[in-house]
């Protein structure tokens, strides 16, 4: 089954926006068992989305597009098309509803250009969007689809997976048979884990059977694919393929899902062995805490945290000396080392982790260049600081930080003694 | 002058790579005075790229290629383009040289499918790559240009800027002069903004001068387009319109610059009245603190904050009551300006905020939904909490009440009474 994507926007031509629609429904279409043939990116005019979608349609049994939803002047997609089709425009009562009832809600004047977000044309059905204003709309063209999505990833995302992927399955009925299993990996680079770790898998892949490397900022996912002409035919088909990398890479691979984030299989160990946690953020600045709290339920062991990126706040709010300062400083195993009791203790939690370094882009010495990190780790158990030395770059420096700490926590009270990237364990 | 890309390759397709090649080309060229009309992604049947090209060739004067030169078998786009274009290969003697030499030093054998990368469509100009094993390829079809470049983003970052760039400027001659300005807004959406607060811009507008909403997370970016036979031409073109935007708009721009963040418009203010700032966070859980420190120098200004994402720790380390607690509960004025009073004192800071809520997707009540939200402000001179309403998503409320806090900071130091969306303050 072919699909095309239509992806609008003059921001995406002149590169303002990077199109990660486009990648996203890639990857959801041909979980689906599509297969994405093309990609369009075009600006909004009325003629060429009409010729860009003319010509897809004899391509593809599927067309999404992407974009020309919004409420201002220069949106056009939705008329675009229904003149293609000869539709008319009315104007959906329950859509119409809904927009002014969400812009009572947050108090915001209702316009006329808001008004004609309610505006669908006459023939199709409409994708109800409660993520925000635009709605989608489903075209049925003689056993052949059109879906006009929104452009917002968020809006669109959640009309695909809510609204689009049923109606589908429902029309396209039996598209054969995939099974996909994303292996989340951190700590660990990709060559490391393809060449030492991994080595040759070629045995365990074949026609209906591959994997694919996708790295991310702090690890990799190992993506399975599997087909067969039955659902459990084409989750068999992996399953030699999976056993074989749990068996060598096993204690890298925090846990299993396309959207599984390394935050959320922390909170899960913890959860698993009782235990709560804060952090004491120096260079990532909150970014910790942040990434703890994103998963829902995580006030079960988020203690909290504090934020010490001043000095002062570090001796009054950690317990740090200011003797150890003014001799070691800041960027110090000693310091990471107070940093993560002094939280654990203050606030009341089973683990305390910190971070304190050098993130740039000035600051750096020659002994402590800029990507000098200390972080540290103190339970009842056990304490120890790492030291690690990331880019040149201050936002990259934050994020590795927060992925190597997570990991170290996730590692450690799995009773996993191998640190992220080989690091070392230092004690006072 | 009009260009076109085709972005070849299956993983593009899939989604298991983000077309990045895509927007960097499209920004590289608008800047070079090339109007990027359309990006063909497909897969590299040769066919295909054919097709696509013969048809790109019909609207722009440049066509770029992306992908497939590499070594494997799947690679097929020079051949495909010679025979296009009626050519026959053959092997360039200084591109198999300089790839072989490569191969001695790296220590890898040399085989047969690195040989056919020295190999060049005849009457075609090698567009010789230092950065990788594929050269780029040059071809001039009576005054229209097609240029196929390697897939690796370095190295067709690479032969853009050493290559290609100065080979478009020899034959296009002068493409006129560009001038684009990027003025962010936070705290207003896209069609308040249009509608009620910019109204008709149409006056200011013409052949060389327009403008675009960018919608992002929490504000909206206006960028104004204009040409000119010079560059000060160019920039005078939008010189009325940015003014007029400025006079009707102008307490709602935090800034110009296409990579300006609202933390760093934070930051300029609070050096600028000498002010710093320390966070108190539970529901956005570090959030804040992660962006304001996101800027190189923000420990000019940032004091440091506490993630009270527990009850208990609201009240040990920031002087919540527990009375507030039982009797009003954490999502409250009173708790959010407690928050704000305590960070601000007890880590000496001129300027407290805060954030309590729901972030959801579960704990909401009926007269707390999700999304409910409660910001406090507090400094020597004023205090107050700000209540909003987010949506059912807790990224998103997280996203969304860090950008809003952040706004209200914004404009309270720098005098402007309205608040972000029009929220009302609050005071005990």
């Amino acid at each position: 089954m072919k699909a095309q994507l239509i992806s609008i926007g003059n921001e995406l031509l002149i590169g303002d926006t990077i199109n990660t629609n486009a990648s996203w429904m890639g990857q959801f279409l041909t979980e689906l068992g599509f297969e994405v043939t093309q990609v369009h990116t075009i600006s909004d005019e009325p003629a060429l989305i009409q010729n860009t979608l003319r010509q897809s349609l004899e391509d593809a049994q599927l067309v999404i597009t992407t974009g020309g939803l919004g409420p201002t002047h220069d949106d056009l997609t939705k008329k675009a098309i229904a003149d293609l089709f000869g539709m008319d425009m009315r104007l959906d009562p329950e859509v119409l509803a809904f927009i002014k009832e969400l812009f009572e809600k947050r108090n915001i004047p209702f316009s006329a250009s808001n008004q004609e977000q309610a505006e669908i044309p006459d023939g199709a059905e409409v994708l109800f969007n409660k993520a925000g204003t635009a709605p989608g709309i489903w075209f049925d063209r003689n056993g052949k689809y059109v879906v006009v999505l929104p452009g917002v990833p968020y809006e669109m995302k959640y009309l695909m997976k809510y609204r689009v992927a049923d109606k589908l399955r429902e029309v396209f009925g039996d598209v054969g048979f995939f099974h996909h299993r994303y292996l989340k990996t951190a700590g660990i680079g990709e060559s490391t884990l393809s060449d030492q770790v991994l080595g040759d898998l070629s045995g365990f892949l074949n026609d209906g059977v591959s994997m694919a490397f996708l790295p991310y900022a702090g690890g990799v996912t190992l993506r399975l694919n599997g087909s067969g002409d039955t659902k459990e035919e084409a989750r068999a088909s992996v399953q030699e393929l999976a056993d074989t990398i749990y068996e060598r890479a096993g204690h890298f691979i925090f846990g299993e899902g396309k959207e599984l984030t390394l935050s959320e299989a922390v909170g899960t160990a913890l959860k698993k062995h009782n235990l709560t946690i804060a952090t004491a953020e120096s260079c990532t600045g909150g970014l910790v805490g942040d990434h703890l709290t994103n998963t829902a339920g995580s006030s079960a062991y988020v203690q909290g945290g504090i934020i010490s990126y001043s000095n002062s706040v570090k001796v009054s709010q950690l317990g740090v000396t200011q003797h150890d300062l003014d001799s070691v400083g800041a960027v110090s195993k000693e310091v990471a080392l107070h940093m993560a009791k002094g939280v654990a203790e203050r606030l009341g939690a089973d683990i305390g982790i910190s971070t304190t370094g050098i993130a740039g882009p000035g600051g750096g010495t020659e002994q402590k260049p800029v990507g000098t990190v200390w972080m540290g780790f103190w339970s009842a158990d056990q304490h120890f600081a790492v030291r690690a030395l990331f880019t040149k770059d201050r936002i990259m420096n934050k994020q590795r930080t927060m992925m190597v700490v997570l990991e170290i926590v996730r590692r450690t009270i799995s009773g996993i003694e191998e640190l992220p990237y080989n690091l070392q364990k230092h004690t006072v």
